[in-house]
């Protein structure tokens, strides 16, 4: 056995496993993704990314996917309808407390795998003070687009959008390959907000959330390049740079 | 259409519908289920119960089930593996951020639908705490088998279990109706706990939790009444009920 | 000696007490009941049914009866004048924090009697969560009229009131009975409000407190069958139950 | 009128009374006063000293009196029992709430009389902070003994006991003049504690506290010359000086 | 050695001090000063009287000062420019915090000095509440002019101003003697606000704080009496009783 | 004028440049830096950047560098003595109120300059979070070295350590520039930890911290290449970007 729900074993078969399996955690978001993309996007996409990865990282390897926190820090989306938010508080104390949960049942190895921009700070932070807390557990928190950036960047593509951008070809291209019907394509932006300058991203994190005043279409980029095939290579690269990370987690002492 | 995910709707439908609309927002637990079943029991039932009856609502209703809030409130779960919990103060934070986000895109009626008991005085709280915050809202709140028990209680079944019971016959009927091949049947226990006398229920709720002194299986009662039959039986009447409810809510000024 | 009240013994008597008695804590409200019943009518009632519980309990047993909180969970009164509320939160870290004080100076066994509707989720939730983090402690938390129901339903009387409903009949027999210069009988509103469906009461609690926009004067019902002798037998009925109740709970282990 | 008990009116009646009367809000607590008071004594002496000012402050003038905050912030009485306390961020939190509700019900001035040296950092912090908040309030704050301290060192005395000291002559004069019957004069310590340096108050507050290590009697100085005689003229000292502090505030605009 | 700053030694020279020495915690604030002064006032004070105070008492005493917490509790001066408080939540949970700290890398003995009338009541509750939770710390705190009350007043001076007041005479010359070219003289304000009756000073600490309403220039008393010299010997005077209140809190056990 | 420090105006000539000024607000922290740094290197090095900065960005621009937050988030730094933290939750919350401060009084363009990596995540969650609530507010966060990586990855270095690194030569010569007395020069490790491969520094941001266990000296890298000379050019370098950043904040609407 590589992957298996979390939720779909009994409390012994997951007792059993928790010394020495990896435990993925998944925190996503539901919010706004364009007028063409379904709410749920980021909670679909770092499930397909878990599971594809937990399955990657091989037979040998028990690796446990839990639910998905489904529910995000999406203030900056709220003008939209959609949006279902925690604030940034509740949303690290959550987090802090499913760590500590899997922390009590035995569980000493942790991939917090995050499907949701917004969540970015508040996960590292939180894996951080928890660890701190608990000398004996190991936890590394990413985002899988920051995780695999190198293998993702490597997909060729056109248009010259930006990855993981939001609601643009990058997510949608994931959410053609993973359920089309879910898209409607008759509502895919041709333009998309100019992005922000690349050499302002390290000091303008504070503006860059606020898609109300800086980006009317809450679309970072023109999502019309996106393609269910780029979405196939991309969920196969994110899922292997992933797997292998899981492994390099496992071999910790 | 009646029944719709959210997490598949685009934001502008979400907006569309939300002012006529009732929301449900499904509220449950990941704990163990006894030796045989699997620990997401409270959230695959309390999903199936939300679908159920929002299909049965009836099609000229608009009925939108939010995904579910997997993590409850089980503490006194925890000495057994497979509790991914919340505290009880972050369980009520984060129901009411929920409402306030759902509030915020234009829903009037929510039904906070529960299905661990667990989170009962905390639902109930948490609602009653909003709608004094926020007048314009119409919110109800109750577990599955509360708001279905006359109609539970008038399924005819052997055995003398009670509802809902913790892992005992009731929800193993449902398990093994929902995905049978989730029930490990060879662990069925064929004795339960004893059950706490009737008439101490309203004042012994603080003892009730302690699974660990008093319920050393971790299961109510004799699970080995539960069949598939009853399970479906069980589902058809709380969603029938359920279904009654919503349209009440929904004809609420 | 049976009942005693904990404010007027010295440290070393309550020391000495403390590991072989029950201790009642009383939790209450001050809010408005009416245009005809004093505000301190929940805070009267439920130590008129805690001491007189004491003393039926018998001789034998030591039975502490601690100085009340008067101040409960009346956010939906606000909009009368004559309320003084905690927030929700708060009430519940005192009720905790009071049951943590019992704990140090030596007492196991506390009965947290309720007399206030509004403070039901909050005593029932923080007994839970107490007894969780301190195994040790034997906690029962109930309101009088749900500890007693039986016997209070079991007297004879007329006009179709609820039980307890909000300074309606049976609140107004109590005061009636307990300190009649204190009941404005000129007052006595003679039709209240309709009363909820029954069957709706579980699942529509969170509309239950708006006695603003529901109930424009602020009584639940018809408070023109309240009688003294009514009373009488309501606080006797209620005491004989409590009382075997505080028997049950010293005989624990 | 002058003087009423807040609990003892109808809501229409402390409607009536709100904008112009002065309420009295008394904070005591229940703890340890040595071998020989009874654990309630600072929210019985500070309950007679509010009905005692409220009368005195004459017949033309509106003084409510609300029902006591028994508990206060003692933790540093805890090794002994008896004592019922809040933490302090809780008690503070509580006082605010409680100024919050007589604002919401049309109350303008407020006198929190203080009877337990513990709370008055916190009373003193905490109606600085609702002033802020609201500034429409006028809002004072003090504890009796230091509000009529000029009065109360005026009256003849033997024995150099210091006022209020914690269990001493002073405050068992005021008991064995209130209620003589509680006090266990066969427990009169005849030798107490070694009262700080006065030279030292200012900056040694935060060991002042520590009854366990420094004072190991629990008291601060002999208590035997404690009178009921002198519990009188101690009382109606501070009667009148807080009657007239009442009487300002009641001119306040 | 006597003073050393805390900031400019390595961790290995501070682990080697901290059992011995006693440590000072500047508490201050940056708030309007009136029309004349720096808002930086009281930190400059507060940290001119530490070190002072710090090298007065002796060569064989290791008297440490902490960098100090420049940010007060000034929530009363926030309708003028100048003022970065924190809330008197927050900055009670930031001392505490910092007591913590010292504490675990060894120090057992602390002066929290504080330089601002505002955080009084915060620093002596949070260094109790601090020392009931490590029982093996001795902490003491007082503002300045507290601590040096007898010594300030019998430095003659003109005009009755009181000490410390706020940006009058006392505060003025301080600032005078430390860094004259910071003092605006031209702007120093010839008359003051009516300072409040000395006699409600206890009672009236709440209404104290408000220098929007009743102090419109943000002055306590006129400023006009400072000089360079009475700073000089006020600076003095503070310095020589801090320093012997750390001899003896150093010989403290 | 173009550089001045906020605490040495008054709070009028700070009321008068808030609306067209930029304000920095430097985070740092007391921490150990090695056997051979003072503790307060993050704070030195921090307010040298935003002077520097500050100065060359001209004299049109009216740049107002606030008092420094001293204390970070450096739990991870607690095993060594020298450190004064705050918890996460603690420091965020503080960088928030003074932002608000900084609102209050008037400015409308904020640069929150960190120079402690502990804190990174903390200042971009709550700049965010407070751009947010307070819409007109532009807010920028970032560590100098992020900032201005770029230009000080530019200047020529031997010895392959990385920038900051922790102790390392990078601040070691920053320190040599600034305070020369204040290294130990004698201490200075010749052999610092392997620092951690720079693939993985995305994900294992939770394990980073932890000095203790990983990284037994305390420091990141062999400080031996740190000059006085290298220390300069890194100033230089850190304070031109930081200086056009600032401009281009001042030119933002």
């Amino acid at each position: 056995m590589a992957h298996v729900a979390f939720e779909r074993m009994t409390r012994d078969e997951i007792g059993a496993l928790a010394p020495s399996a990896v435990a993925i955690l998944p925190t996503a978001a539901i919010e706004q993704h364009g007028p063409h993309n379904p709410v749920g996007l980021d909670t679909m996409c770092c499930m397909a990314v878990a599971r594809a990865a937990a399955e990657a990282a091989g037979p040998d390897l028990n690796v446990v996917v839990c639910p998905p926190l489904h529910f995000g820090s999406s203030l900056h989306h709220l003008p939209w309808p959609g949006v279902l938010t925690l604030t940034s508080h509740t949303f690290g104390v959550v987090v802090y407390e499913l760590l500590d949960s899997l922390r009590m049942m035995g569980f000493r190895r942790v991939f917090v795998l995050n499907g949701h921009g917004g969540n970015e700070f508040l996960i590292q932070q939180t894996a951080r003070d928890f660890v701190l807390d608990f000398r004996e557990m190991h936890v590394v928190a990413g985002s899988y687009w920051d995780v695999a950036r190198e293998a993702l960047e490597a997909v060729p593509r056109d248009g010259g959008f930006s990855i993981p951008g939001h609601a643009g070809s990058f997510e949608t291209s994931l959410m053609l390959h993973l359920d089309p019907e879910l898209v409607r394509t008759e509502h895919i932006p041709v333009t998309g907000d100019t992005p922000l300058p690349a050499g302002l991203a390290n000091v303008t994190e504070a503006r860059d959330g606020d898609f109300l005043g800086d980006r009317p279409t809450g679309v970072s980029d023109d999502a019309s390049h996106g393609t269910a095939e780029l979405g196939r290579q991309y969920l196969n690269a994110a899922a292997t740079v992933v797997a292998a990370q899981i492994r390099e987690i496992a071999a910790a002492t």
